[in-house]
Protein backbone atom coordinates (compact mmCIF):
# COMPACT_ATOMS: atom_id res chain seq x y z
CA UNK A 1 0.00 0.00 0.00
CA UNK A 2 1.79 3.02 -0.95
CA UNK A 3 1.38 6.24 1.35
CA UNK A 4 -0.29 8.35 -0.90
CA UNK A 5 -4.23 6.35 -0.56
CA UNK A 6 -4.53 6.08 2.91
CA UNK A 7 -3.51 7.81 6.34
CA UNK A 8 -0.23 6.83 8.40
CA UNK A 9 -2.53 5.40 11.40
CA UNK A 10 -3.89 2.85 9.20
CA UNK A 11 -0.93 2.14 6.91
CA UNK A 12 1.19 1.52 10.63
CA UNK A 13 -1.98 -0.76 11.55
CA UNK A 14 -1.30 -3.05 8.28
CA UNK A 15 2.32 -2.82 9.02
CA UNK A 16 1.83 -4.38 12.72
CA UNK A 17 -0.72 -7.00 11.84
CA UNK A 18 1.59 -7.95 8.77
CA UNK A 19 4.14 -9.28 11.86
CA UNK A 20 1.45 -10.90 13.41
CA UNK A 21 1.95 -14.98 12.67
CA UNK A 22 -0.41 -16.09 9.74
CA UNK A 23 -0.90 -12.85 8.48
CA UNK A 24 1.30 -11.65 5.51
CA UNK A 25 1.30 -8.18 3.69
CA UNK A 26 -1.89 -9.02 2.07
CA UNK A 27 -3.63 -10.79 3.96
CA UNK A 28 -2.79 -7.77 6.74
CA UNK A 29 -3.96 -5.54 4.34
CA UNK A 30 -7.61 -8.07 4.04
CA UNK A 31 -7.66 -7.72 8.27
CA UNK A 32 -6.87 -4.02 8.38
CA UNK A 33 -9.98 -3.77 6.59
CA UNK A 34 -12.35 -6.24 8.04
CA UNK A 35 -11.10 -4.59 11.59
CA UNK A 36 -11.91 -0.47 10.13
CA UNK A 37 -15.38 -2.07 9.35
CA UNK A 38 -15.91 -3.69 12.33
CA UNK A 39 -14.83 -0.90 14.25
CA UNK A 40 -17.25 -1.10 17.56
CA UNK A 41 -17.69 -5.18 17.06
CA UNK A 42 -14.46 -6.08 16.80
CA UNK A 43 -11.54 -3.46 16.73
CA UNK A 44 -12.49 -1.95 19.46
CA UNK A 45 -13.13 -4.77 22.13
CA UNK A 46 -9.37 -6.26 20.55
CA UNK A 47 -7.41 -3.39 21.26
CA UNK A 48 -8.80 -3.28 25.02
CA UNK A 49 -8.23 -7.29 25.27
CA UNK A 50 -4.60 -6.14 23.52
CA UNK A 51 -4.26 -3.39 26.05
CA UNK A 52 -5.58 -5.43 29.28
CA UNK A 53 -3.10 -8.71 28.51
CA UNK A 54 0.10 -6.09 28.00
CA UNK A 55 -1.00 -4.20 31.55
CA UNK A 56 -1.72 -8.31 33.10
CA UNK A 57 0.12 -11.23 31.48
CA UNK A 58 2.88 -12.24 33.51
CA UNK A 59 5.87 -14.93 32.94
CA UNK A 60 5.20 -17.55 35.39
CA UNK A 61 8.26 -17.50 38.02
CA UNK A 62 7.67 -21.48 38.69
CA UNK A 63 7.35 -22.91 35.61
CA UNK A 64 7.89 -20.17 32.45
CA UNK A 65 4.35 -20.77 31.16
CA UNK A 66 2.47 -17.46 30.30
CA UNK A 67 -0.48 -15.80 32.47
CA UNK A 68 -2.03 -13.26 33.67
CA UNK A 69 -1.09 -14.50 37.80
CA UNK A 70 2.07 -15.72 39.01
CA UNK A 71 2.26 -18.73 39.62
CA UNK A 72 -0.14 -19.77 36.83
CA UNK A 73 -3.53 -20.77 36.64
CA UNK A 74 -1.81 -24.49 36.49
CA UNK A 75 0.73 -24.26 39.42
CA UNK A 76 -1.83 -23.15 41.75
CA UNK A 77 -4.11 -26.06 40.74
CA UNK A 78 -4.95 -28.07 43.61
CA UNK A 79 -5.74 -30.98 41.62
CA UNK A 80 -1.63 -30.37 40.25
CA UNK A 81 0.33 -31.89 42.97
CA UNK A 82 3.79 -31.25 41.36
CA UNK A 83 4.79 -34.84 41.85
CA UNK A 84 5.29 -35.52 37.68
CA UNK A 85 6.72 -32.46 35.63
CA UNK A 86 6.23 -32.21 31.83
CA UNK A 87 9.73 -30.57 30.32
CA UNK A 88 8.46 -28.17 27.22
CA UNK A 89 10.44 -26.15 25.07
CA UNK A 90 8.13 -23.42 24.18
CA UNK A 91 4.55 -22.06 26.16
CA UNK A 92 3.08 -23.53 22.74
CA UNK A 93 3.83 -26.75 23.39
CA UNK A 94 2.51 -26.96 27.08
CA UNK A 95 -0.70 -25.24 25.48
CA UNK A 96 -1.10 -28.34 22.91
CA UNK A 97 -0.45 -30.86 25.92
CA UNK A 98 -2.89 -29.20 28.04
CA UNK A 99 -5.57 -29.32 25.26
CA UNK A 100 -4.77 -33.00 24.24
CA UNK A 101 -5.87 -33.40 28.30
CA UNK A 102 -3.96 -36.66 28.70
CA UNK A 103 -2.90 -36.34 31.91
CA UNK A 104 -5.08 -33.94 34.19
CA UNK A 105 -2.10 -33.73 37.37
CA UNK A 106 1.12 -32.28 36.02
CA UNK A 107 2.77 -29.46 36.03
CA UNK A 108 5.23 -28.17 33.69
CA UNK A 109 8.72 -27.04 33.11
CA UNK A 110 9.18 -24.35 29.75
CA UNK A 111 13.09 -24.36 28.77
CA UNK A 112 12.16 -21.42 26.48
CA UNK A 113 14.30 -23.38 23.27
CA UNK A 114 16.64 -26.52 22.70
CA UNK A 115 20.46 -26.17 22.96
CA UNK A 116 21.90 -25.29 19.70
CA UNK A 117 25.61 -24.35 19.94
CA UNK A 118 25.04 -22.72 16.24
CA UNK A 119 22.31 -20.06 16.98
CA UNK A 120 24.57 -19.30 20.60
CA UNK A 121 22.26 -21.15 22.79
CA UNK A 122 24.31 -22.35 25.79
CA UNK A 123 22.50 -24.15 29.27
CA UNK A 124 22.42 -20.71 31.03
CA UNK A 125 19.94 -19.37 28.02
CA UNK A 126 17.51 -22.44 28.87
CA UNK A 127 15.96 -22.52 32.54
CA UNK A 128 17.86 -26.02 33.02
CA UNK A 129 19.34 -24.89 35.77
CA UNK A 130 15.74 -23.89 37.45
CA UNK A 131 14.51 -27.29 36.70
CA UNK A 132 17.82 -28.87 38.44
CA UNK A 133 16.59 -26.52 41.42
CA UNK A 134 13.01 -27.55 41.43
CA UNK A 135 13.93 -31.35 41.27
CA UNK A 136 16.46 -30.90 44.53
CA UNK A 137 13.97 -28.73 46.38
CA UNK A 138 11.33 -31.96 46.32
CA UNK A 139 8.24 -33.35 45.82
CA UNK A 140 8.86 -34.24 41.95
CA UNK A 141 8.82 -37.82 41.12
CA UNK A 142 8.88 -37.91 37.56
CA UNK A 143 10.27 -36.09 34.91
CA UNK A 144 8.69 -36.29 31.20
CA UNK A 145 10.84 -34.86 28.49
CA UNK A 146 8.45 -33.81 25.86
CA UNK A 147 11.02 -31.93 23.83
CA UNK A 148 10.53 -31.93 20.01
CA UNK A 149 11.72 -35.22 18.11
CA UNK A 150 14.83 -32.87 16.44
CA UNK A 151 18.61 -33.42 16.83
CA UNK A 152 18.64 -29.97 18.89
CA UNK A 153 15.43 -31.53 21.03
CA UNK A 154 17.58 -34.86 21.90
CA UNK A 155 20.35 -33.10 22.52
CA UNK A 156 18.60 -31.06 25.39
CA UNK A 157 16.91 -34.07 25.99
CA UNK A 158 20.57 -35.52 26.74
CA UNK A 159 22.27 -32.89 28.36
CA UNK A 160 19.28 -32.35 31.30
CA UNK A 161 19.26 -36.05 31.78
CA UNK A 162 23.08 -35.83 32.78
CA UNK A 163 21.99 -33.24 35.16
CA UNK A 164 19.52 -35.05 36.86
CA UNK A 165 21.49 -38.39 37.35
CA UNK A 166 21.99 -37.37 41.03
CA UNK A 167 18.57 -37.62 41.71
CA UNK A 168 16.36 -40.18 42.61
CA UNK A 169 13.23 -39.96 40.06
CA UNK A 170 11.80 -40.86 36.84
CA UNK A 171 13.18 -39.50 34.14
CA UNK A 172 11.05 -40.39 31.04
CA UNK A 173 10.34 -39.49 27.58
CA UNK A 174 7.37 -39.71 24.76
CA UNK A 175 6.96 -42.75 22.89
CA UNK A 176 8.00 -42.42 18.89
CA UNK A 177 5.85 -44.43 16.61
CA UNK A 178 2.83 -43.59 14.42
CA UNK A 179 0.88 -40.80 14.55
CA UNK A 180 -2.60 -41.83 15.39
CA UNK A 181 -5.19 -41.63 12.48
CA UNK A 182 -1.73 -41.34 10.01
CA UNK A 183 -0.54 -43.80 7.09
CA UNK A 184 2.36 -45.99 6.96
CA UNK A 185 3.10 -45.05 3.51
CA UNK A 186 3.51 -41.83 4.17
CA UNK A 187 5.76 -42.00 7.18
CA UNK A 188 9.78 -41.86 7.34
CA UNK A 189 11.62 -44.68 7.77
CA UNK A 190 13.06 -43.34 11.19
CA UNK A 191 9.17 -43.40 12.65
CA UNK A 192 8.82 -46.69 11.09
CA UNK A 193 12.19 -48.03 12.54
CA UNK A 194 11.15 -46.54 15.87
CA UNK A 195 6.98 -47.74 15.97
CA UNK A 196 8.08 -50.93 14.81
CA UNK A 197 11.04 -51.58 17.58
CA UNK A 198 8.38 -50.21 20.25
CA UNK A 199 5.83 -52.63 19.09
CA UNK A 200 3.51 -53.70 21.84
CA UNK A 201 0.91 -56.46 22.39
CA UNK A 202 -2.03 -56.37 20.62
CA UNK B 1 -8.01 -23.98 25.27
CA UNK B 2 -9.88 -24.82 27.96
CA UNK B 3 -11.06 -22.44 30.97
CA UNK B 4 -8.49 -24.15 33.28
CA UNK B 5 -5.32 -23.36 32.28
CA UNK B 6 -5.14 -19.64 30.92
CA UNK B 7 -6.38 -16.42 33.41
CA UNK B 8 -9.66 -15.06 31.17
CA UNK B 9 -8.06 -12.29 29.76
CA UNK B 10 -5.49 -14.49 27.46
CA UNK B 11 -8.80 -16.47 26.65
CA UNK B 12 -10.77 -12.94 25.42
CA UNK B 13 -7.57 -12.38 23.26
CA UNK B 14 -7.90 -15.55 21.67
CA UNK B 15 -11.31 -15.62 21.03
CA UNK B 16 -11.45 -11.63 19.14
CA UNK B 17 -7.61 -12.81 17.15
CA UNK B 18 -9.75 -15.19 16.06
CA UNK B 19 -12.73 -13.38 14.48
CA UNK B 20 -9.94 -11.50 12.19
CA UNK B 21 -9.35 -12.95 8.75
CA UNK B 22 -6.74 -15.11 7.81
CA UNK B 23 -7.30 -16.69 11.49
CA UNK B 24 -9.04 -19.30 12.58
CA UNK B 25 -8.85 -20.57 15.89
CA UNK B 26 -5.72 -22.73 15.59
CA UNK B 27 -4.07 -19.91 14.29
CA UNK B 28 -5.44 -17.21 16.85
CA UNK B 29 -3.53 -19.22 19.83
CA UNK B 30 -0.52 -18.95 18.04
CA UNK B 31 -0.75 -15.29 17.29
CA UNK B 32 -1.63 -14.45 20.96
CA UNK B 33 1.22 -16.58 22.43
CA UNK B 34 3.52 -14.70 19.75
CA UNK B 35 1.58 -11.14 20.76
CA UNK B 36 1.91 -12.23 24.59
CA UNK B 37 5.94 -13.05 24.19
CA UNK B 38 6.58 -9.87 21.74
CA UNK B 39 4.52 -7.91 24.15
CA UNK B 40 6.67 -4.86 23.93
CA UNK B 41 7.69 -4.96 20.07
CA UNK B 42 4.40 -6.01 19.18
CA UNK B 43 1.57 -6.60 21.41
CA UNK B 44 1.72 -2.59 23.07
CA UNK B 45 2.07 -0.87 19.52
CA UNK B 46 -0.10 -2.95 18.07
CA UNK B 47 -2.92 -2.37 20.30
CA UNK B 48 -1.93 1.35 20.65
CA UNK B 49 -2.34 1.36 16.33
CA UNK B 50 -5.82 -0.23 16.97
CA UNK B 51 -7.03 2.27 19.43
CA UNK B 52 -5.89 5.28 17.44
CA UNK B 53 -7.76 3.85 13.83
CA UNK B 54 -10.66 3.42 16.07
CA UNK B 55 -10.76 7.14 17.11
CA UNK B 56 -9.55 8.40 14.08
CA UNK B 57 -11.49 5.95 11.02
CA UNK B 58 -13.64 7.80 8.89
CA UNK B 59 -16.02 6.85 6.12
CA UNK B 60 -15.33 8.99 3.59
CA UNK B 61 -18.22 11.07 2.76
CA UNK B 62 -17.51 11.50 -0.93
CA UNK B 63 -16.37 8.73 -1.79
CA UNK B 64 -17.02 5.82 0.68
CA UNK B 65 -13.68 5.25 1.21
CA UNK B 66 -12.04 4.26 4.99
CA UNK B 67 -9.46 6.68 5.95
CA UNK B 68 -8.39 9.34 8.71
CA UNK B 69 -9.44 12.35 7.36
CA UNK B 70 -13.08 13.21 5.27
CA UNK B 71 -12.99 13.71 2.69
CA UNK B 72 -10.08 11.28 1.98
CA UNK B 73 -6.78 11.48 0.84
CA UNK B 74 -8.07 9.84 -2.71
CA UNK B 75 -10.85 13.16 -2.96
CA UNK B 76 -8.51 15.33 -1.84
CA UNK B 77 -5.57 14.56 -3.88
CA UNK B 78 -4.96 18.01 -6.02
CA UNK B 79 -3.84 15.80 -8.95
CA UNK B 80 -7.33 13.91 -9.45
CA UNK B 81 -9.53 16.15 -10.89
CA UNK B 82 -12.65 14.27 -10.67
CA UNK B 83 -13.66 13.72 -14.05
CA UNK B 84 -13.00 9.79 -14.10
CA UNK B 85 -14.64 7.74 -11.32
CA UNK B 86 -14.16 4.24 -11.11
CA UNK B 87 -17.45 2.41 -9.08
CA UNK B 88 -16.52 -0.18 -6.80
CA UNK B 89 -18.21 -2.93 -4.37
CA UNK B 90 -15.88 -2.52 -1.87
CA UNK B 91 -12.93 -0.44 -0.49
CA UNK B 92 -11.08 -3.50 -0.71
CA UNK B 93 -11.36 -3.15 -4.49
CA UNK B 94 -10.73 0.28 -4.40
CA UNK B 95 -7.19 -0.42 -2.92
CA UNK B 96 -6.65 -3.00 -5.27
CA UNK B 97 -6.86 -0.84 -8.47
CA UNK B 98 -4.84 1.61 -6.51
CA UNK B 99 -2.31 -0.54 -5.97
CA UNK B 100 -2.19 -1.57 -9.74
CA UNK B 101 -1.64 2.20 -10.07
CA UNK B 102 -3.07 1.74 -13.48
CA UNK B 103 -4.52 4.94 -13.70
CA UNK B 104 -2.64 7.95 -11.51
CA UNK B 105 -5.78 10.83 -12.27
CA UNK B 106 -9.53 8.74 -11.06
CA UNK B 107 -11.62 9.05 -7.99
CA UNK B 108 -13.54 6.36 -6.40
CA UNK B 109 -17.46 5.63 -5.74
CA UNK B 110 -17.39 2.77 -3.20
CA UNK B 111 -20.96 1.12 -3.33
CA UNK B 112 -21.27 -1.48 -0.30
CA UNK B 113 -21.83 -4.28 -1.67
CA UNK B 114 -23.94 -5.89 -4.79
CA UNK B 115 -27.51 -5.67 -5.84
CA UNK B 116 -28.93 -9.14 -4.62
CA UNK B 117 -32.61 -9.76 -4.26
CA UNK B 118 -32.79 -13.07 -2.48
CA UNK B 119 -30.27 -11.46 0.21
CA UNK B 120 -32.54 -8.82 0.98
CA UNK B 121 -29.96 -5.73 -1.08
CA UNK B 122 -32.16 -3.24 -2.70
CA UNK B 123 -30.93 0.13 -4.47
CA UNK B 124 -31.30 1.91 -0.89
CA UNK B 125 -28.91 -0.26 0.63
CA UNK B 126 -25.92 0.91 -1.73
CA UNK B 127 -25.14 4.36 -2.88
CA UNK B 128 -26.12 4.19 -6.52
CA UNK B 129 -28.65 7.43 -5.27
CA UNK B 130 -25.11 9.40 -3.88
CA UNK B 131 -23.25 8.33 -7.35
CA UNK B 132 -26.18 9.66 -9.65
CA UNK B 133 -26.09 12.86 -7.08
CA UNK B 134 -22.45 13.42 -7.76
CA UNK B 135 -22.97 13.06 -11.59
CA UNK B 136 -25.48 15.43 -11.61
CA UNK B 137 -23.18 17.64 -9.69
CA UNK B 138 -21.04 17.79 -13.17
CA UNK B 139 -17.34 17.66 -13.33
CA UNK B 140 -18.14 14.09 -14.13
CA UNK B 141 -17.34 12.66 -17.79
CA UNK B 142 -16.82 8.79 -17.49
CA UNK B 143 -18.09 6.12 -15.01
CA UNK B 144 -15.63 2.78 -15.28
CA UNK B 145 -17.74 0.14 -13.68
CA UNK B 146 -15.26 -1.77 -12.05
CA UNK B 147 -17.61 -4.36 -10.30
CA UNK B 148 -16.96 -8.19 -9.96
CA UNK B 149 -17.90 -10.18 -13.04
CA UNK B 150 -20.57 -11.75 -10.83
CA UNK B 151 -23.94 -12.19 -11.66
CA UNK B 152 -24.47 -10.01 -8.62
CA UNK B 153 -22.06 -7.38 -9.86
CA UNK B 154 -23.59 -7.46 -13.85
CA UNK B 155 -26.55 -7.07 -12.81
CA UNK B 156 -25.63 -4.22 -10.22
CA UNK B 157 -23.70 -2.74 -13.42
CA UNK B 158 -27.10 -2.80 -15.66
CA UNK B 159 -28.76 -0.75 -12.50
CA UNK B 160 -26.48 1.74 -12.59
CA UNK B 161 -26.26 2.47 -16.26
CA UNK B 162 -29.88 2.82 -16.36
CA UNK B 163 -29.94 5.45 -13.92
CA UNK B 164 -26.84 7.39 -15.43
CA UNK B 165 -28.61 6.67 -19.24
CA UNK B 166 -29.90 10.75 -19.21
CA UNK B 167 -26.23 11.86 -18.28
CA UNK B 168 -24.10 13.02 -21.03
CA UNK B 169 -20.96 11.05 -19.63
CA UNK B 170 -19.21 7.83 -21.05
CA UNK B 171 -20.27 4.55 -18.83
CA UNK B 172 -17.72 1.82 -19.71
CA UNK B 173 -16.65 -1.44 -17.67
CA UNK B 174 -13.61 -3.45 -17.21
CA UNK B 175 -12.28 -5.77 -19.80
CA UNK B 176 -12.41 -9.29 -19.87
CA UNK B 177 -10.06 -11.31 -21.17
CA UNK B 178 -6.98 -13.79 -20.40
CA UNK B 179 -5.31 -12.86 -17.04
CA UNK B 180 -1.88 -11.88 -17.49
CA UNK B 181 0.29 -14.94 -16.90
CA UNK B 182 -2.73 -16.76 -17.15
CA UNK B 183 -2.40 -20.22 -18.82
CA UNK B 184 -5.42 -20.98 -21.27
CA UNK B 185 -5.46 -24.77 -20.29
CA UNK B 186 -6.87 -23.67 -16.59
CA UNK B 187 -9.21 -20.64 -17.96
CA UNK B 188 -13.17 -21.19 -17.99
CA UNK B 189 -15.25 -21.64 -21.31
CA UNK B 190 -16.68 -18.17 -20.41
CA UNK B 191 -13.51 -16.09 -20.41
CA UNK B 192 -11.79 -17.68 -23.49
CA UNK B 193 -14.62 -16.91 -25.49
CA UNK B 194 -14.69 -13.22 -24.23
CA UNK B 195 -11.24 -12.82 -24.61
CA UNK B 196 -11.72 -14.27 -28.53
CA UNK B 197 -14.83 -11.83 -29.26
CA UNK B 198 -12.60 -9.09 -27.33
CA UNK B 199 -9.40 -10.02 -29.54
CA UNK B 200 -7.05 -7.12 -30.60
CA UNK B 201 -4.36 -6.38 -33.44
CA UNK B 202 -1.27 -7.93 -32.47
Amino acid sequence: MSKRIVGPEIEKLIQLLAKVPGLGPRSARRAALHLLKKKEQLMGPLAGAMAEAFDKVRVCSACGNVDTSDPCMICTDPRRDGATVIVVEDVADLWALERAAAMSNVRYHVLGGTLSPLDGVGPDDLTIRQLVERVAAGGVSEIILAVNATVEGQTTAHYITDHLAGFDIKVTRLAHGVPVGGELDYLDDGTLAAALKSRTAF
